[in-house]
Order: structure tokens, then sequence, then C-alpha cells
């Protein structure tokens, strides 16, 4: 089944399966069998029984793991939001391609694949191994201005993210990350957030790669004014999406969604990840129970994006990098909780006294 | 070159060098050359530059890793501070044995043994493969009645954890993690909490296992009790130990001692190893610098404990299970850190645009 999700466009979402319950209540009642006090593994315990109800599973194989970094450009860029110049962007995704970033690295030792996606770059990339040239423009225009991108480009740069995963689940997929590159994008991420939850634009507009207290109350203002300009519609995901987006947050919100369609669990990274996800459930709330949430990130406005998709981040660590760091790290803690629940011997097993009743 | 730590004991530690300050300060230099933000990785780069002074090397190999778990019994679980009975000590290093225990599931994952050190359990083993017969007692005293240990049991158990570190450095160690196993331990824990940081007995007492709010309140009153029945000294660190101490925290302590002298990386679990690192660190504050710790536990006081040792955890899943469970989970971001340290590209190797100056 696919539904249209606005009677104002023309893209059409897939539908969302809810989570298996049967799954869900064996894998609570089993943790509560082995030989641990009852809930002393605290988080992990909790996604085990996730990991459970997503997969409908209790000892699910989540050997093939895919992190979807998304690249696109920022034409609030130009308004010097950034400590790093735009150049950087087509620079980094080479960098993806050659495996010399942070997410390779963290990619390589949690043994995940690593799909880089130009889907709105400002550089015209030849064919490379590993690339996946969909683009949709050179980077979206200068929200400051007038709106980021058409809802057309929008709902195109999500149709990119659905798509992809459509491709890695046919080249075998148990679990999908997101991860992000684009110079200037924790402006629109902040943008998104003040607009879906509601809270103020100095609450939630950090630092980024590293501006300083001018670089910052540059940006405050910048999204204000944005947010001015073009008055996205709160009740209209797409329309804030377009407005004060990017092409990157687009493509992951479709990712989002596609690995939810897909009965997949879903990693979140940190803030630019957050901001599509914000997006993704506006969409199609069903998709949060698909939902972890890597990490805590440094960049201030990432919290109360966690706090409105109700999700508790498996670390925080003061990671502020995006590309998928986070989920990286956090996919070993996926396969931990895992073994925890399938491996563990049970107090009858062991023949330990369990506690007194 | 060894010290009498105390002219009232004849108790010998070994000298605990200073780490490498040229190695640190390279590994420091190193991060900011690679194609990221500066500080954008957070803990994961301060962490690969701490493993850089400990070992002297910007790229060590911590392949070999062991998890030393002391076990010990209390005579304070007789009064009731449990929610589980003093049998399961021995029946949980039996599981332990037996691999079925989560630090058994865990290790498996990071690669790591496990060491099970029987140094004060109450009941006796016959000899078993992977267990370390060096029963110092079988198990304290009730603390709050009396000393729980004289201050030659807490001596020799000491010794215990240094001689066990010696014995695993000869079969080949590169990091080393502590863990604990006994019914009743939280409350010895919380009672050397009390002493060394100075703080209130009900502020650093919490659950455990999971007692009820009667349970809490009676370990609350027992503690207070032991402190007033037994003046431990605090300036005295093995009279805080040998009166309100246990076994299997002073061979952790020893551990802790052992693995700096060693120039190891000590990864401390929770609340009970946070017991044993306060003793340790008040016995010999060379050790600090080779100390991480893996997690922030539920248990209460654990927070103070760390506040204490100056340490900043790198997880926070609401554990509460000790066995080394936490120091386990920590092992991959250990190999994280320094796989980011020395896998990553440079700016000029990349060929990506730093930071505008």
């Amino acid at each position: 089944m696919i539904t249209n999700i606005t009677d104002k466009t023309m893209l059409t979402l897939p539908a969302i399966p809810p989570v298996n319950l049967v799954a869900q209540t064996s894998a609570r009642a089993r943790q509560n069998l082995l030989t641990k006090p009852a809930g002393s593994l605290g988080q992990l315990e909790d996604l085990a029984v996730q990991l459970a109800a997503i997969t409908g599973q209790l000892n699910p194989s989540l050997a093939r793991k895919a992190i979807i970094v998304m690249a696109g450009d920022h034409g609030i860029a130009r308004e010097g939001v950034s400590a790093f110049p735009a150049e950087v962007t087509p620079q980094m995704v080479m960098n993806f391609l050659h495996g010399g970033a942070a997410i390779n690295v963290l990619a390589r030792q949690a043994g995940a694949r690593v799909i880089v996606v130009d889907v709105g770059v400002n550089a015209e990339f030849e064919p490379l191994p590993g690339l996946e040239r969909c683009k949709v423009a050179r980077g979206t225009q200068n929200m400051a201005r007038g709106p980021a991108l058409t809802r057309t480009q929008a709902e195109d740069a999500l149709a990119v993210g659905l798509k992809i995963v459509e491709q890695e689940v046919a080249r075998g997929l148990d679990v999908v990350a997101t991860g992000d590159m684009g110079i200037g994008n924790t402006t629109p991420s902040a943008a998104i957030c003040a607009v879906l939850t509601g809270r103020p634009v100095a609450q939630v507009t950090g630092r980024g790669t590293g501006v300083d207290d001018a670089g910052l109350q540059r940006k405050v203002t910048l999204i204000e004014r944005a947010l001015e300009v073009n008055h996205p519609d709160r009740s209209d995901p797409l329309d804030v999406l377009s407005k004060v987006g990017g092409l990157e947050i687009a493509g992951l919100a479709g990712v989002i969604i596609g690995g939810a369609a897909q009965r997949l669990p879903v990693v979140i990274d940190g803030f630019i990840s957050g901001a599509a996800a914000l997006i993704a459930t506006a969409l199609a709330p069903e998709v949060k129970p698909y939902l972890i949430a890597a990490h805590q990130s440094v960049e201030i406005g990432h919290r109360a994006m966690l706090e409105h998709l109700g999700l508790r981040p498996l670390l925080n660590l003061n990671l502020r990098l995006g590309e998928g760091t986070g989920a990286a790290l956090a996919f070993q803690l996926l396969d931990a909780a895992l073994r925890i629940l399938n491996e563990m011997a049970t107090f009858a097993e062991a023949g330990v006294s369990d506690k007194a009743a």
C-alpha cells in the first residue's frame, strides 16, 4: 500500500508495517530469565527487545550493515555560517571514496559498508566506485532570501533516499544507519528543529564545526530571517523541508522512511540526521518504533530533537562530526544487546538462585 | 623501586612510572591534522591521546585484552542488604567458568579473556580451568559489628591482584579491565565511597541488584553503624579497606595498581570497581593517568566516585550488573579511538581545505 502524504504532492511513501509485538513480549520475558538481576543491563536490554520487535526475531542477524551518507551543499553557507569553506563538501566526498574519513575508519571497525550519495553537492563528480550520483540540484538556495528548495526538489531528494534503501536491500541489508556531509548543514537542521519542536531558534542553534561567538549569533539571526521570509508551515513537513531544509536532509528522511518500510532497524546519527528524523516522523509517525538514536551530539539543539522524537541516545561522547560516525560506533552495541539476549544462560540452565520472590 | 605504603604495613607496592608526555603531545598534534574539525570526535580523541600517553606509542596494539573478575563474599549480606541470597556468589563463579554469564558474552564479543579469581568466596572450589584459587578468607566478617577484614587479610587480597596482573602480563597483555562478583558488595563499596569522598552515606548508597525501599534504608543504617563501630581512618586507605571493604575490592585495587605499574591502560567497570579505584588512587595517586572509566552506573554513589577520581565515563547505558560488563563494552571504544588516530587521512593527504585560520 502506498499513500499520498498530502494532497499538494505527487510523492507517494511506502507503507510502514507495525512492529512485532509477539517477538517484543518474548524478548522481554527472556531478559527476565537470564542470569542477571532483571533490568540490570539497562538500555542494552531495551535495545534487544526493540530489535526483536522490529525484526520479528529474538536472534536476528545484523551482519549486513550499511551507512548511507548523503551529501549536499547549502546556499546559506555563503553567509559565513561555517568555520569551513563550502569546497570542503566535494573534497570530503572524495575523502569518503578513498576511505580516509572518520566514517570509513569506524565503518571498517563495525563491518559496515558506506554508501556515499551525491544528492546535492555543488560540484560535478565522474562515475566513481562507491558513489551514487543522484544529484537533484547543485546545493540549495540561500534560505535567508527565499525557499531553500522547491517542493519538487524536496520530494525528489526524499525519493532518492527511498530508492537507495531499496537498492541496498536488494544487495542484502539487515540494519541501516544515516550519515551526512554538507558544509553549513547545522543551520538548516537548527531551522527544522525550531519549527518542528516549537523551540526558539537561539535555544536550538549551536556552533556546528566550530564557529565563534559572532558566527553563532550570525547563524541565529539568519535562521530567524529564514523563518520570517519563508513562513514554513509546521503542519506540512514537506513545506518545512523545502523552505528551510536541505537536499541531504531530505535524502536522509527518505532513508529513514524507506528503512522502516523494509522493517530494518534505522540507526540515527547526530544533529543533521536528527533533523531528517523530525521530517520523517512528521511525514510518517509509524517509523518511530524503528528508530535507534546512536548518540547525544554536542550540538545544542540535538537534545530537543531527541526529546521530541522520544529517543534515548546510546552514546554521549561529545561527538559533533556527523558523517554517521556516532551511528557506526553504536552498531557494536546493537550486536552486544542481541548477544546478551541469545547467548546468556538462564537461571535454570546455570543453577543460579533467582531473586527471592 | 618499591615503596612501603605506610609504616604500619609490610605490603610493598610496585612503582608506577609516569606516562609518556612526548607521545601524548604527538597524539594531540596528530588529532588536529586529521580530516575532521578539531575536537569533533570528543572523548574518542581524548581517549586516543591518553592511550598514547600510557603506552608511549601512537599506534599501540590492544589486541590482548583481559577482564579480571574478583569474587568474594560479605558478612554484611546476612543483614539482608541484597535482593539475592549469598549462595549466588559461588553459583555465578560457576556460571562464569561455564561461559554463560553476561561478562562471558561481552568478553567474547570484545575478544577479551576472562580471569575469574576466588579471592574470598564463602565456598570451596575444585581446581577448574579459568579459575584462579587465591582465597584469603571465606568472605568478610559483618562490618556492622566489627572490622570486615584484618589489615593482613586486606593486604593479602591486594597482593593477589598484583600477582594476577603479573601472571597475565607474562601470558601477554595489552589492556586490563576490572570486574567483580559478590552478593552484598554494593554495601561496602558505598561505605568506602562515603569515607573517601566525604559524602553522607545516604547520598552514595543505592539499590544494588534491586532492594526495595526498606532494604535501601537498611543498607544506609547498616553502613552508618559500620562507620561508627569501626572508625575507618580516611588518611589510611588500608584501614578503610580492611574495616569497611571486601576481599574482591582489595583484589581489584591490586589489579589497578599492578596494571598501572605495568604501563597498561586500566579500564574500570562500575561501582565496586570504582570503590577499588578509590582505594588504589589513595594508596598510589600516580595510577590516575592510567585509569579509564568505562561507564556511569545506575548506582547513585558512582557519580561521586567518578568526580572524586576526575574521570569522565565513556558509556551511560543504565547498567548496574558489575562483573566487568561495562568495561567489556568500552573496549571497542578504545579500539575505535586508536583506529581514528592512525587510519584517518590528514587534511594534506586528502587534499581537504582546513578551517580558515
